[in-house]
């Protein structure tokens, strides 16, 4: 029987998963490919520390250019993580006719470009469905199943932390720092929580879906990044109040050419931010550390995939997947089969302050005669339309009086300086809150 | 460029839905595949009916047989509907060795077996996405994404129909039959809505489903079929009433080997029926003629596909995607790249009495002591355990009363042989009702 070399670099927990899943499927594999696919090599740091999985001892190498080195290894699957150390091996592993899987979206985000145009020269594949939503087959989708639509908008929860945190507070109306600390302790949330709740994480997977629905070029420090640790308990009971969820959100909506340049390239906005969500809407049902990805595209109209973002076996579920699915291109002399993102980016990005959303504005005001009158103003000479307010007596007297207004469509840079302004006046005690809304 | 021919069989709307999206797309395809695909003939009934989309009449004929007889068709796409024709054209294709992409899921859950045996002999593909659930790709992630992880459950909203007005009854608190003609004339149900709410339809693509995930082998009639029609708005507020949502589901579920040969082979339930399921489940979300199903796998955990079940430009969009599959299988020389379901049946299926579910059971009794105590009695010595219980006092102190019964998981032949006493009890003036529910 025929048999595909694979080396995996990296042997933590999806490598582990990657492996048991493989021999449990072993069977299954080969008689659906008619071919074997064999683990030569597996690349770790530390070859004495105890492991989950078994392997001979054969097989352990503490070097990666081993994986390199093997002419019998066709496929290197990277799940090393980091940037720099993951793209020498993922270039050196390409530029020697060997194809790629990889887990590794902060490698794809930085520097994905540079890998796919080697890939290309060296007609050989790269695939990554495990870099985002490990559970969700959303890469294979995107490249594959959409070849004949074309996208309009892309929504994602795609950090199981943060949705996590959010749905705690949502469910149990405690304060972020409380189950920020309980989602430690279950292992919901490294004890580094930064890249998560920065929105930084999900800024990456933006880039890397961006690419695939619009043929973006995106780095995560292009897109708009905000993340939750602002968010309070009363965010939500004025979420709850409105009808609405409040979720961490990643974006990317085609929005035309440029007001400037009526005939060039399509832009998208791109972004991460908490959003307020109908209530009654799909997204607004995944709860703790699921994601879910709805796409709006011409013919299929909305869809969505929903499914485990993260963890061993899901992960190493679609590491196993992307090697199956090369292993059927090797065999049927076909790499390539499925185009790469393409060369050239198909559309820009749009300024930031030009981004359309519906925005929740919470001000803390002085409880005087007339203040509800001048925001009102203040919002209407930027052309910014309210659909809902509320104020609220406070509980304390002395207290700001908390006045919440949520608006229409309106334009980024207008809400920004409107609240810029208002924050000025003597009658804000505390800078205004924005929350943007979407209809998902 | 290389073309590769394809021949449509039958032009009503998905038809029309596969040229528009041909045609617009035709640039982009291209530049992905690398070939042109071009539509060589149309056959269809009366080629004087006017047609939404232009077609030139060269192309047009009203002879099946033409399609076969051109060698220059590589592929043909029968939307013809209906099984016997279907099947003479879709065989005659296999049989020159051209590939079928087909959007009918009665041929398949019919002949599926036969059309597959052919097409695996003659080293062609045949490609389905488009008759189960056109917006969602299930198919595409039934046949590829999960090689590597084994199924052990499928749940699914696949009846656009039945759906709509099951989202209708509980928002607007209607009866069926007003709910029903509404959906007629907004022509979300056909004149004659049958298929559609008896739940023969979604058991059909149970079938499909089913012997993808799991290798099973059923006709329509070997699965358990409730449909809709004898719902209730009463049945609505029963379900609010215990934190459910009412749902036509379809299910397919592993449930190990047979009790009396444990080392036997797997056997699935198969079964389509009105179901409870949690009103904070993300199939309680799944609104209007909206499809989803839900897979519960080894690896993957719990994930869910939503979108739209139905209409020209979805279900063109599928079909348009199978096409594109198809022809990077031609132009890389590597048709079967994906298997087809199984040969031989992978599982057996679980004879309907052996069900394991939770119920709902709606009694109309007299008011006289001892009643309640005798039906759970009566379910008590049959093992269903009763994990809630209401009794309503009715308006009408004459009319029935109603009591109602939720169980832990039971036997289905045990709660219908309960019911089945209970209904010839002199305190019973109407035969019991029953509701199954899910956990999805």
């Amino acid at each position: 029987m025929r048999e595909v070399g694979i080396g995996i670099a990296g042997f933590g927990t999806v490598g582990g998963g990657v492996l048991s899943i493989l021999r449990r499927h072993a069977g299954d594999i080969e008689a659906r490919l008619g071919a074997r696919i064999v683990v030569r090599k597996i690349a770790l740091r530390d070859a004495r520390k105890t492991r989950a999985v078994d392997v001979a001892s054969g097989l352990i190498t503490t070097r990666l250019q081993d994986l390199l080195d093997d002419p019998a290894i066709e496929v290197v699957v990277e799940l090393i993580g980091g940037v720099d150390q993951a793209f020498d091996l993922v270039t050196g592993a390409l530029s020697r006719g060997k194809h790629v899987v990889t887990a590794n979206k902060a490698l794809l985000a930085a520097r994905g470009e540079e890998i796919f145009r080697l890939a290309r020269s060296k007609s050989v594949d790269v695939y990554y469905e495990a870099a985002v939503c490990g559970g969700v087959p959303i890469i294979r989708t995107l490249r594959e199943a959409l070849a004949s639509d074309r996208i309009n908008a892309l929504t994602g929860i795609v950090n199981g932390t943060t949705n996590f945190i959010l749905t705690a507070m949502a469910e149990k109306g405690e304060a972020l720092a409380a189950v920020l600390a309980e989602a430690q302790r279950l292992g919901y949330a490294e004890a580094d929580p930064t890249l998560d709740v920065s929105g930084g994480d999900a800024a990456q997977k933006l880039c890397v879906l961006a690419q695939l629905a619009f043929g973006a070029r995106l780095r995560p420090e292009q897109v708009l990044t905000e993340g939750i640790m602002a968010l309070t308990p009363e965010d939500f009971r004025w979420a709850r109040e409105f009808g609405y969820a409040l979720k961490l959100l990643a974006v990317a909506r085609r929005c035309g050419p440029p007001e400037n340049d009526p005939r060039g390239q399509d832009q998208i906005e791109a972004r991460v931010h908490p959003a307020f969500i109908p209530q009654s809407s799909m997204m607004a049902g995944v709860r703790g550390a699921m994601n879910a990805v709805v796409l709006r595209s011409e013919a299929l109209g909305p869809s969505m995939l929903y499914g485990q973002g993260a963890g061993a076996m899901p992960t190493g579920s679609a590491v196993v997947s992307d090697i199956i699915d090369l292993t059927r291109n090797i065999l049927a002399g076909s790499p390539g089969r499925v185009p790469l993102p393409p060369e050239q980016p198909l559309v820009g990005l749009r300024p930031h302050a030009e981004i359309r959303s519906g925005y929740y504005l919470h001000f803390s005001v002085k409880d005087e005669p007339g203040v509800l009158a001048r925001i009102a103003a203040a919002l209407a000479a930027r052309h910014i339309s309210v659909a809902a307010v509320q104020q609220r007596e406070p509980a304390d007297p002395k207290a700001p009086v908390p006045l919440v207004f949520v608006t229409h469509q309106a334009r980024e840079a207008d809400v920004q300086a409107a609240i810029a302004e208002l924050d000025k006046q003597a009658f804000s005690l505390q800078p205004a809150r924005l929350i943007r809304i979407e209809s998902v």
